[in-house]
């Protein structure tokens, strides 16, 4: 049976969670088969059967398995003779230190940045879910928020600062070629162009040309996938 | 011959710079017989044969390295036969990711609590020199910095989740095991220990127990070495 995939919708189809994209990208490079579910914020029981009330959840036969870091270990270690998302051990545990930096650092940087397009994007009917849970996180209100985000780029372009070094030596995080420590940044990259306007790299800047490569991957899986139908 | 590592020197022969603790540990890990050669911030003559002038600088034989990324790669590739530093090639790529992480995020963070206290470290003959050059880098009187050091501990403590996170599920940065990612850090506390009272991480903190596992590797080179003779 093919793999199964759930994962976040927006309005028009938009397919913008971060999550998804990390593990969207991963079963592409296993060069695995699968079949999306759209869920939107408020759909938690189509997920249910998954013993949690998040996305994304992979379902590959008998197996359901939630968080994108836990599904990453297992796509690896299931079809450990398919292309390595981490190489070697070493690999794997800084693998997840980047996926902790992207995790604590660079997307809440970037959400008060984009945080109204995401409920202007999100589903019509997860607007005033989205609003209620994230104005009472964040303690300001989505308007608020967004007229102080000229305030906020400034912390995203430093939050880039070690990023933009690496990228200026190798094309790609993993080195001279893409692993799943480029798809966990790919992933918040994907965030932002799918649910906001907001320019997060100017052509010219080392992240620019590696996203330009990343978007290229699996005939342009990024560049064309998940945007409005 | 045996290996040579100029290394920077402060008062009391303290040994305070983060780039020389790196190599320290990588000469450890590789099992290397090495010996120091303190050097102050304004003997520049001393290594003038390097064809710069920062310390670290390596000596080995013919060969004469400076950059501490550059030393970790010659080591790594010279001595290959002895515990790898890196583990694979993407290994290697997502090391020196760290490595820029900690040059842009976390160092440049801690500076501004520290940089009083490495003035006073100092040799007293570097202190002019010291700063003179920091004072026009950084915008600010030491003194001022100072003042408002409480100000920055707050940016220390976020650059630090990511570090936080990932070693609340493994032993080390480098997984099972410690590596060059672990040293790089390493190296940032040992700066912040040999040349200052900030008490940069908490009891109980994840980052202190794995300092605490560091601290102790190697006969307890870290925890012992480089300080006040």
């Amino acid at each position: 049976m093919t793999i199964q995939l759930y994962e976040l919708v927006g309005a028009d189809d938009r397919r913008f969670s971060p999550y998804c994209w990390r593990i969207r990208m991963a079963l592409a490079h296993k060069g695995l088969d699968y079949a999306t579910v759209p869920c939107r914020f408020t759909d938690k029981d189509k997920i249910v059967f998954s013993g949690q009330d998040r996305v994304p959840v992979l379902v590959d036969g008998e197996q359901v398995i939630a968080d994108s870091w836990r599904i990453a270990c297992y796509l690896e270690d299931t079809y450990a003779d398919r292309p390595s998302l981490f190489g070697d051990s070493t690999g794997r545990a800084l693998t997840h230190y980047v996926n902790a930096w992207d995790d604590t650092e660079l997307k809440p940087a970037i959400l008060r940045v984009i945080i109204k397009e995401i409920h202007d994007h999100a589903d019509p009917e997860d607007r005033d879910y989205f609003r209620r849970s994230r104005e009472q996180r964040l303690g300001a209100t989505l308007e608020a928020l967004h007229e102080s985000r000229d305030e906020h780029i400034g912390a995203v372009s430093a939050r880039f600062k070690p990023l933009r070094s690496m990228l200026s030596e190798h094309p790609y995080l993993c080195g001279e070629s893409p692993g799943y420590a480029d798809y966990i940044v790919l992933g918040t990259c994907q965030w932002v162009r799918r649910a906001s306007d907001f320019e997060l790299i100017e052509p010219g800047d080392p992240i620019y040309r590696w996203r330009e490569r990343m978007l290229d991957l699996f005939d342009g899986l990024a560049r064309h996938g998940g945007g409005p139908a």
